[in-house]
């Protein structure tokens, strides 16, 4: 909450009523010594009378995700800092840490709290009581990055996950790769489905069998990256080509693969998902797919604050990603 | 803020009393159904007796960083959210992007939303008048890993950079290597010059002369730490070992050094500060510090809320980073 009239007359020393004649410019009932003074003290705590009279209480919305340190969450909450910042909204960071139990506790906590809205990037796919509380509660709350099911009232901002992972597959079968591996993120997450779809879509239109034993489920780690293509040469599956679900255990598998001696993208080739910071860096440098996290964040905090604002907003919004060739494919 | 008694009244279509009979137990004057149906309106909003009594308003401090998208503050980000938490807090995510002005900004307007606590992590090391905000309005503040040249009365937590530097230095020494290269990040932050003092400690106790073409200034970029190998072998300097003031850099100096072939750790060695995620996997496995992040965010959540509580605390905490031995360092 904003400091109110009474605090401010406290901190000034100064009565109520002056700093109400002050904030609203009334010209008489107040010596011009104090009249500054007062307007230093509203200056250095930013206070314009138009914020002032407007927003007595602060606004605030709360960012729910799973994994802070997740360079594409990062992102995700540099996006959503940066743009509701300059629509005067401060940021509650809130990390569920994949638990959808604190997921629940925390989004009630957050509404017993008066947070304005909630822009949330659920743990899991599967919806819960918790979930419908915002709406019970008529606190507005946009979904971000992953589907809930069954929850169709929030509106949601997403990336087209299998288009592009159908795309990554077509580049990938074009260059001459049919046996290609998916390592995929957590079932109980939509993202996964979705580049998991595009992935066995991509086979289906191109004649090419799908083969439960070239699909390795991860946890989004660079160990569980890894720890996929130990796995697939222990048991000696061939393969030409690797699809991770994220940068990350596209790093893990390039770690392996090197260990492995082969020759990228001659023997392997390997496409990642979230083009971090360091995918650039590596050696060969990834392949990956570029997502629209900035887009992302900016455009839920927009639709957030419409429906805070009593407007209509799209239902779903759905962001192109782009792929983006390296040194990993051919 | 919390919901008020008035207002969970209106959404339990109940009368204030009967709200207030409820909470406090009062066995007459409430049916057992209302009394059911009030008590379930609580306890999805996870109001207890006791919180609703003793914090009718929300509880909530700022954390405000440079860049989100580090991961060394994204860890101090997990830490002090996961620390917080458990004390009923909410954390106020700020990101200041490395501006000083937008740091000042921000300060003043957390305080004139009457946020209960600040944590700094400073872009600079420079104090402004902004700085000396929170003291001035009672707000109480904590500086985290970064200092502030002159804000003498706020409480900090710092990594022990200075000690850690001369360390890896040591061990570079031991090994053989006298030419070492330092990649500083801007010499406007305290923990840049910490480590850089730690450096300079190091060659002048094993009596190596001081070479500043030896030192190069990034930005803690991956990119920065890339171009400063490609300077120093444009103008031919000789160095068998660098030392980057982070991973990123490291990462950056480190894909430079293999695209000059040098084999490493035979020819040059290299040691980054921050044990990022990444540098266990990348190859060679990256040799760095290990900083107490998660220690540092607790602690500084810890000093905090007692100093909220009007409890006296240590002026400075100065946490021990670990040196990681991998395949970079002999």
């Amino acid at each position: 909450m904003r400091l109110t009239l009474e605090e401010i007359a406290k901190i000034a020393g100064v009565s109520k009523a002056t700093v109400s004649r002050v904030i609203n410019d009334v010209p008489s009932g107040v010596g011009e010594e104090t009249r500054k003074h007062v307007q230093s003290v509203l200056s250095e705590l930013h206070y314009s009378n138009d914020s002032f009279m407007h927003s007595m209480r602060s606004k605030s919305l709360a960012l729910i995700l799973p994994d802070i340190t997740n360079p594409f969450f990062a992102d995700i909450a540099r996006a959503v800092t940066r743009k509701a910042i300059t629509e005067n909204y401060v940021v509650i960071l809130v990390e569920t840490e994949f638990s959808e139990e604190k997921e629940q506790e925390y989004i009630s906590k957050l509404i017993s709290k008066k947070v304005d809205g909630i822009i949330l990037v659920p743990s899991g796919r599967a919806c819960t009581d918790a979930h419908f509380l915002p709406e019970k509660y008529h606190v507005p709350m946009v979904l971000l990055d992953r589907k809930l099911d069954g929850a169709h009232s929030y509106a949601g901002i997403y990336s087209d996950n299998e288009y592009v992972a159908f795309g990554c597959c077509e580049r990938l079968i074009k260059s001459g790769a049919r046996e290609i591996v998916f390592i995929s993120g957590p079932l109980n997450v939509s993202t996964s489905t979705e580049r998991m779809d595009g992935y066995k879509d991509a086979l289906i239109h191109y004649e090419i069998p799908f083969d439960h034993r070239k699909v390795r489920i991860g946890n989004y780690t660079v160990e569980s990256g890894y720890q996929a293509i130990l796995e697939l040469e222990k048991e000696n599956i061939s393969y030409s080509a690797v699809l991770a679900a994220n940068d990350l255990m596209a790093l893990g598998a390039l770690r392996a693969l090197k260990e492995f001696s082969y020759k990228i993208p001659e023997e392997k080739q390997i496409i990642g998902f979230d083009n971090i910071d360091f995918s650039k860096y590596c050696e060969p440098s990834l392949s990956t797919v570029q997502q629209p996290s900035i887009q992302m964040g900016s455009q839920a905090v927009e639709t957030l604050l419409k429906l805070i604002g009593g407007k209509k907003v799209s239902q779903t919004i759905r962001l192109q990603p782009k792929i983006l060739y390296r040194q990993t494919t051919k």
